[in-house]
């Protein structure tokens, strides 16, 4: 892109996302004059490596701002909530991670392929959707347009890294324990995870639904602008580090064949389609910037309904990534500041 | 049971489900009079532990049911095309854990909590159902008498166990690679699982679904007598050892309460209800008999939608323990013989 290089600063720079920032920007040539690595007072002093170099990462203080015309948030809502305002105050776009501003009225909710032009709408914020929210607003945005959606259920399987390093590393020991004959135990999350599947680990939400199924339901209808579709979510941690899969079940307005999902979902941007055997994974689709689908077929329950299999890297498609989209878009239609 | 004693063979005795048959049979105290080990040519010869003394493994041949009252069946479909109706010939009751029998129309389809009647009508074989079914079936079984079954939709996370020792064994060595910081390799199976969830390692069916989707479908149909039942499956494998677990989306015919759901399925017949943060996972349940379900709360995309988490032990009431009830049950009912 040759674009004018620009002022960045990235927030919870030592997280599993924070760090995919770096790695994000430098692989995309984001256009950068100077970046800043904030995080926690504990994190302080620690160094990272930016285009070979090592940078040093600063504790997030309330003028860490001051010239920032690109601020990436991935340090938690709390955080979000109480640095982002300064943030927009000092000039800078800041496009969170957190689930802080999602669902608020005047900040936008944006994946790239989908909604781009909601960018524009921004009041110095743009938030960055649930990193399972993202992959299927991709697959089922070029379904809705061409047969309208009816309803979507969708149950998950989330890997380890959607929680953070703590529960990477818990899932270290875990497998270490297993492989050498040991009783794995569980330490921050809720249950042992290797060896196992756990329907669990997130807040409660509402109507016996957890915060991440909710984030689901609430997000992917603002982002489709769709807010009455009917869709609930099971959502399930898997013993995978990275790369989450969605099962998920769509019926559409009008039938569609199998061969005509796949042709619509073909041509979507930044969607992948494996036919047959050939069907994605999280392993091996970890590390890929792609939304990967695979399994599509019909529904044979429903006489409109489609079923398929999606698999995305949640910290690349599911977060960084799609974060540095949005900033790239914005800067493209001119909307970095209000 | 103080029931008249019986002669029993195991059919793939060294086989995970056939390990567990003589397991079940004695903590049960099936009352047996004599039990015989089968199983192929390559695993004769080896032994077993039968209530505390060793037990010679033999070779399946033709002449090997004479005098046999229970033939339990689990070595793959070929073996019980093959030999189950020599067992029958025999005077045997065969209670079949391969998919060769299930969809033949003179052969009951038995979860005994579910449909025991059915099995007054064999003709020498019952037919134990595949291990995803037995609990979806227990926990639909109650919502249907209660409300009638509109639609099922499922998702599974289904073990390694499910596909035999192989499976286990490279399981346990793709972990211990993981530890080691190795790559897993994949050797028979056809993707890696340690680290991974695989939507796929069945065979081919129809219409874009493999051979355990199918099952699925056509089996619970069977089982709850509604043939025309609106269902759909996708099944992946996680990399988990014992414990299929299964995220449910069923629509009734009349609307259930979250909370009339959770006492219909509290007063099921081999069903245990688990409430809140309280939810059933595979590595904990794995042993018990009950199916356990959790999560259960209403599908907000319908009006008479639930939603609900359902895990059991595959080998147990997935397969050896339902095929051993199954035993019992016609027993008591008299109907060991045609």
């Amino acid at each position: 892109m040759s674009l004018p290089a620009l002022h960045v600063a990235v927030v919870g720079a030592t997280g599993m996302v924070g760090r995919e920032f770096f790695r994000v920007l430098e692989q995309r040539e984001f256009p950068v004059a100077s970046i800043r690595a904030l995080a926690s007072e504990r994190s302080a002093g620690s160094r990272l490596v930016w285009r070979g170099a090592s940078l040093l990462v600063e504790a997030l203080r309330p003028d860490a701002f001051a010239g920032v015309d690109v601020a990436l948030f991935s340090a938690g809502a709390g955080v979000s909530r109480a640095h982002a305002p300064t943030a927009v105050s000092a000039g800078a776009l800041v496009v969170d991670n957190s689930s802080a501003w999602r669902m608020a009225q005047d900040v936008p909710l944006v994946v790239p392929e989908v909604n781009p032009d909601d960018i524009g709408l921004h009041h110095g914020i743009v938030a960055n959707p649930n990193c399972c929210a993202i992959p299927l607003t991709m697959v089922l945005e070029p379904l809705r347009r061409r047969a309208g959606l009816e309803r979507v259920l969708v149950a998950t399987y989330q890997a380890a890294s959607g929680a953070g390093w703590r529960l990477v590393r818990e899932l270290e020991e875990q497998t270490q324990a297993l492989a050498e004959g040991r009783q794995p135990q569980a330490r921050h999350y809720p249950r042992v995870l290797a060896g196992n599947v756990v329907p669990g680990g997130w807040r409660e939400g509402s109507n016996g639904y957890n915060e991440e199924e909710v984030k689901i339901v609430e997000e992917t209808r603002k982002i489709l602008h769709q807010p009455e579709l009917r869709i609930a979510a099971t959502c399930v941690r898997v013993p995978v580090a990275v790369g989450h899969s969605l099962a998920v079940f769509v019926e559409t307005q009008r039938a569609l064949t199998a061969e005509e999902a796949i042709a619509v979902l073909s041509a979507a941007p930044g969607v992948l389609v494996r036919e047959g055997d050939d069907y994605p994974t999280p392993a091996e689709v970890a590390g890929s910037d792609k939304v990967f689908v695979g399994r599509v077929r019909r529904d044979l329950s429903s006489p409109c309904g489609l079923a398929c299999w999606v698999v995305a890297d949640n910290l690349r498609k599911g977060a960084a990534l799609n974060a540095v989209q949005i900033a790239e878009r914005a800067i493209r239609m001119g909307a970095l500041t209000r």
